[in-house]
């Protein structure tokens, strides 16, 4: 059987945090749909504003508050259409309970499909790393998350987290994807896998850009992907995409 | 000097021709921009519409016109405070007559682009080859173009069109990125080379996901790259982005 189109889902991306990390999620998405031609594929409009206030600034107390500019952003994204919404930011996920009430949109939770996913890794998942923005780890999102499902979370030190991770991910934000980078993150993976990480989160949707799988002893969960697969799957269970058999 | 933002362009991008060819291109847009953090990028809105009809069917009158798709994504596009329009599909670009008078915003023409950067290369180009969809050949829309600053076009016979260009554009829209493709491409472009060609334009936004440059013994001529360094040169000339010096 192949795949029918043109379906009801429109997916909206709520992007721009960073710009390559949106393409990159775009790419994932695509990549991630069952099909073979181009009408097999889910419509999507993405609203990439790199000019949304950093998130982890605003977390920190430093900067202006993003809620303004993701209001904006969700409002282009159900005036074109969008039937559901992703936004391929983690940090960003700590402003969504601000949002959620005003979009109009169903959004799909990034930290929470990749909580879920956890539960369904073999063997089973007791303690996990995460590699995010200071932003991120501040709000407390994957521990509020993971803590659910009784997952217990690895943080980086605070040297690891400010030299190591936050330097890589401000090197990938200026188009840096060197193996200086990827040192900087496989070091700071390996020091979680060493406290005792049975898998890391690289939970900064740049990070999958500067670290390759390979890097690391244990899986790298990439919740980049994680959330393009519950998209289609969303889209799939309410028949939009016929499964390819 | 740094770069200032956030800048009064917004890019408007109608894609899904194919969707893995948008997402690629939008990876190239972001690459191409000057800037170290987020905020240095442009705001950019993406249509990705995979259910517009094939474009390559409807020129060879085999199906359905994607005229009033085109128009849609363009409206949405608008509507969502778009400044300038770009259409990351060569194929499309043979019915952008049928649409500028209806857009209400500049297109920023990706065939003329290509064309005319060819002019800038040195040695200068006398005879350039073309890999593109049937569609593309037939509309003649490289001729045209390249004809204007008297370069000469080679095209693949028919059945290097049909069973090697062809089939590596279907594979790799099929989402098969694979040595077999590689080797298809590979040899459709030295055909041309062998006849003369100087360069090797990539004619179809998925030949570059199939074919690398290195793989060619010319330079191998990418128009979407074109494509996105003209809306950034559009971008600078009106004072949307600085540059970093």
């Amino acid at each position: 059987m192949t795949t029918s189109a043109p379906t009801a889902e429109i997916i909206g991306i709520l992007g721009g945090m960073g710009p390559a990390a949106t393409a990159d999620f775009y790419a994932k998405l695509v990549a991630a749909t069952p099909g073979s031609s181009d009408q097999d594929h889910l419509r999507t409009v993405i609203w990439s504003d790199p000019t949304i206030p950093d998130r982890t600034e605003a977390l920190l107390g430093d900067g202006p508050d993003p809620t303004p500019w993701l209001l904006d952003g969700s409002r282009v994204l159900r005036e074109a259409g969008a039937t559901v919404i992703a936004i391929p930011c983690n940090t960003a996920h700590a402003f969504v309970p601000r949002i959620a009430g005003h979009v109009g949109l169903p959004i799909v939770h990034m930290i929470g499909e990749t909580a879920r996913h956890l539960t369904t890794l073999s063997p089973r998942m007791h303690t996990v790393g995460l590699l995010a923005t200071t932003g991120t780890v501040r709000a407390g999102l994957y521990q509020e998350w993971l803590n659910r499902f009784g997952i217990r979370l690895l943080l980086p030190h605070t040297t690891s987290q400010n030299d190591e991770v936050m330097t890589a991910i401000h090197a990938v934000k200026a188009g840096t994807r060197d193996a200086r980078t990827t040192a900087l993150l496989a070091r700071a993976a390996q020091r979680l896998t060493e406290q005792g990480a049975q898998a890391v989160i690289a939970g900064c949707t740049e990070i999958p850009l500067g670290l390759p799988g390979e890097a690391v002893k244990v899986p790298l969960v990439d919740p980049a992907l994680v959330l393009a697969q519950a998209l289609i799957r969303r889209a799939r269970a309410e028949g939009r995409i016929e499964q390819v058999g």
